[in-house]
C-alpha cells in the first residue's frame, strides 16, 4: 500500500487557532451574562481524578467519564481557584491574540504577581498553576497545543514524507543522518505527501540513528519516527496524524522489558494520568513489533544477554494484568484483554529476565535492520 | 561580521574514518611484533582519573595530564581488562571495516560470550564494557565518534546556515516551525555555508522553540541551538566546529541557577570526569549570556518570580569555586579565576535565589526576543 501525494485542495487544512479563541471567549461571556443577571458565576469542569478516566471500548482509549465539578466565585472554598482559572485563561487568550506561543511556564510567570491591597500571590507555585491549566484544558476539551501553548519537544522523524511549515516544503528524504526535529506544536505543520507502507517508532534515539544511517526507511517503504524514550507529546501527536490522515499502520520497537511496554501503551491508549489527551495523542491502532519475550527464544538470544529483571520491573509487569478493585475492570484493558498480551506478560513473570533491542546485535550489526525487522513485518508477527 | 558561503573546494572536508581504522591497526600491528620477538604484549593507556585530570591554560579546557598506566597480557592481574581492551578494539574495527555504526551497547553484545571451554564471560556487564571503551578512547586519543561509534543524541538547530550529509543540501532556515536534529556522528556533516554573527544555545528546548517561532534567527542573524537540557556530545560538537571553522562567536542562554552554569561550563571546558573529550568537544570562547543573577536587579524582575535556592544549588554553587585540597588549584578555573563569575556566585550564595529564563514573561511574552536578548547582546553584557 504505496500513498500517493495528495492533491494540494485535499491537503487537510492547518488547524486554526480561531476556535479556541472562540471557545475561551464563550466561556468567559457566560460568566459575563450571568454577572450581568445577578447570578451567581460558575465554572464547570470535568473531574480529572483516576476513579473518572475509564476506557472507551469503541475508541479503544482511555479517557475522562462524565463527572463534572463546579467552581464556584461565591464559595469562599472556590474563590481562589475561580480566580486563578480565568487568570490563566485570560493569559491564554491573550497570547492568541497577539499570535504568541508561549510556555505554561511563561503563562505563570505572565500571570504570577501580588493581588493589589493584599499581600496574597495569585499562585503559590508552579505546581498550583500547572494544575488550574488542566482544569482549562478539560473545561475547555482544548489541548495545551490546540491553545497554542509550546512544551518540551524531543522527537524527529525521517522518510519519504514531505511536510510543509510557514510556506517551507520539507522533505524529511533529504537529511542524510540527520533527521527532522518534531516541534510542539505539530500541528501547524502540514503533512503534503508521504510516500510510505507504514510508521516505524522506535524507542531509543540511537537504533533511530543507526536505522536512518542504513537508510532502513527508504528500503522498507517506512516513515521512521523515535521519541527517544518515553514520548513526548508532540511525537506522540505525529504518530496519531499519520495513522489517522494517511491511513498507515504503527509499530512499536523497544526493548524487552515492562519500560519498553509502557512506552508503547503510552503512544497506544495515552496514560491514566493525563487520560483525557488520549482523543488527539493516542494510537489505537499501534502495533507492538518487538522486542517480544518469545523472540528472546526464537532468535535464540544467548543466556548472557538477557538481563535479570529488578523488583521495578516485576511490580511493573504485574500492573498491567491489574483490576481496579471497586469497579472490578482490567486497569489497562489493551494487555488484559489481549491473549497475546498475557502470554507474554506471564512469559516475562516466569522467566524474570528482560533483553535491551542492542542484544540484537549478537548476531551481527546489521542483524536488526536486515533480518529482524523485514521478517517480523513479512510474518505480520507482532503483538495487539 | 556576515559569513559568506565558502566556496565547494575549500569546505572542510569529511572527516574519514580510515585514520581511525589505521591507529587501531596500528595497536593491533605492535602487539603482533611484540609476540613475534618474544615480548610479553603491552597495551599503555592515559589514566583517565580525577587526579590525572589538568586545566590546559593554553587552550582553555580540561584536559588529561602526561600519566600513563600499563596493561599487561602477563599479569595474571591485568590479563582480563587487557583481553576485553582487544576484544572490544577489534569489535570497533570489524565494524568501521563494514561501515558500520553501532553503539556501545551494540558493541558490548557483539563482543559478549562464555569463553569457550570455561564459564567465564567476557563482560560482567555493561559497566566493565564502558569502561575499557573509554580506554580504548583515551588509549588511541580519538574520541567514539572518530571510530563511528554512535551515541544518543538530543540538540536541534535553525538558522541561515546550508548543510550537506550524503550528498543532500540541507537549508536550516527551511524547517518553519521545526528544526534541524543534530546526529551524533555530526562530523560527518559538512558545513556549506553560514550567514550569521553568532551562536545561541539556548539551555531549554521550549525557549529554543518559542525564539523559532519568532524567527529571532533570521531578525538576528545567528544559530539556534539547543541542547535540551545537560548538552549531548553532537550539541556540543556541533557548536565547537561552527565556534572553530566558521569563527562565530557562542553565547549561552540558560536559567539563573548554578544548573545552568554547570550547562554553561560544560559548552565552554568540558566536564571533569570526561574531561578526555574536551579537545573536540568543548568551546573556550564560549560566554554566558544570562540569565545573569544581576539581570535580575537590572530588570526588575520581581521577587515572587524568584525561587529559593535549594541545598543542592548552594552545594553546586561552593563547588564552583572550590580549590582541589591536594594541588591547591581552583577546580573550575574559568569561574575562579573570572571577577566577574565570583561576583555572579558570590551574589547567588548571599541571597540565595535563582530564577528561570521564563520569568522575564513576566514583562510580555516577546520581552526574552525583543528586548532582554538584543539588549544584552547591543551591551556586550556577557560574562566570560
Amino acid at each position: 500500500m504505496v500513498k500517493s501525494k495528495k492533491p494540494e485542495q485535499n491537503l487537510r487544512p492547518l488547524e486554526s487557532f480561531d476556535d479556541s479563541k472562540k471557545k475561551l471567549r464563550q466561556i468567559f461571556m457566560n460568566l459575563a451574562s450571568d454577572i450581568a443577571e445577578s447570578k451567581p458565576p460558575v465554572l464547570r469542569i470535568p473531574v480529572r481524578t483516576a476513579s473518572n478516566t475509564v476506557y472507551d471500548e469503541h475508541r479503544q482509549i482511555l479517557t475522562l467519564g462524565e463527572r463534572m465539578s463546579e467552581r464556584r466565585f461565591n464559595d469562599i472554598s472556590e474563590v481562589r481557584s475561580f480566580m486563578q482559572t480565568l487568570l490563566l485563561a485570560r493569559g491564554i487568550y491573550e497570547a492568541l491574540q497577539h499570535d504568541d506561543h508561549p510556555t505554561i511556564r511563561d503563562l505563570y510567570y505572565y500571570t504570577l504577581h501580588t493581588i493589589e491591597g493584599t499581600n496574597i500571590e495569585t499562585f503559590n507555585s508552579q505546581d498550583e498553576s500547572n494544575n488550574i491549566f488542566q482544569d482549562i484544558e478539560v473545561m475547555t476539551g482544548l489541548l495545551r497545543e490546540q491553545m497554542g501553548v509550546v512544551a518540551e519537544s524531543r522527537g524527529a522523524l525521517v522518510g519519504e514524507i514531505v511536510l510543509q511549515s510557514k510556506g517551507n516544503k520539507i522533505d524529511c528524504s533529504k537529511f542524510g543522518i540527520g533527521a527532522f526535529n518534531i516541534p510542539s506544536l505539530c500541528d501547524q505543520i502540514q503533512i503534503v505527501s508521504v510516500d510510505a507502507d507504514y510508521v516505524l517508532v522506535v524507542e531509543k534515539d540511537a537504533i533511530f540513528q543507526r536505522l536512518n544511517d542504513y537508510e532502513f526507511w527508504r528500503r522498507n517503504k517506512c516513515v521512521l519516527i523515535t521519541g527517544k524514550g518515553q514520548a513526548d507529546r508532540a511525537t506522540r501527536r505525529m504518530v496519531r496524524r499519520l495513522n489517522e490522515e494517511w491511513g498507515l499502520p504503527v509499530y512499536v520497537l523497544t526493548d524487552a522489558d515492562p519500560f519498553g511496554w509502557y512506552i508503547y501503551s503510552t503512544y497506544r491508549a495515552g496514560s491514566i494520568s493525563l487520560s483525557y489527551e488520549s482523543f488527539r495523542l493516542a494510537c489505537p491502532d499501534a502495533k507492538f513489533l518487538g522486542l517480544t519475550m518469545t523472540d528472546l527464544e526464537k532468535y535464540e538470544v544467548p543466556k548472557d544477554h538477557l538481563i535479570k529483571a529488578n523488583e521495578m520491573d516485576i511490580k511493573r509487569a504485574k500492573e498491567l494484568l491489574v483490576r481496579d478493585p471497586k469497579t472490578k475492570k482490567p486497569r489497562y484493558p489493551w494487555f488484559y484483554e489481549s491473549k497475546r498480551w498475557r502470554q507474554e506478560i506471564h512469559l516475562f513473570l516466569d522467566r524474570r529476565v528482560k533483553a535491551e533491542i542492542e542484544a540484537k546485535s549478537s548476531k551481527g550489526f546489521r542483524f536488526l535492520s536486515d533480518v529482524y525487522l523485514p521478517e517480523k513485518l513479512a510474518n505480520k508477527d507482532w503483538i495487539i
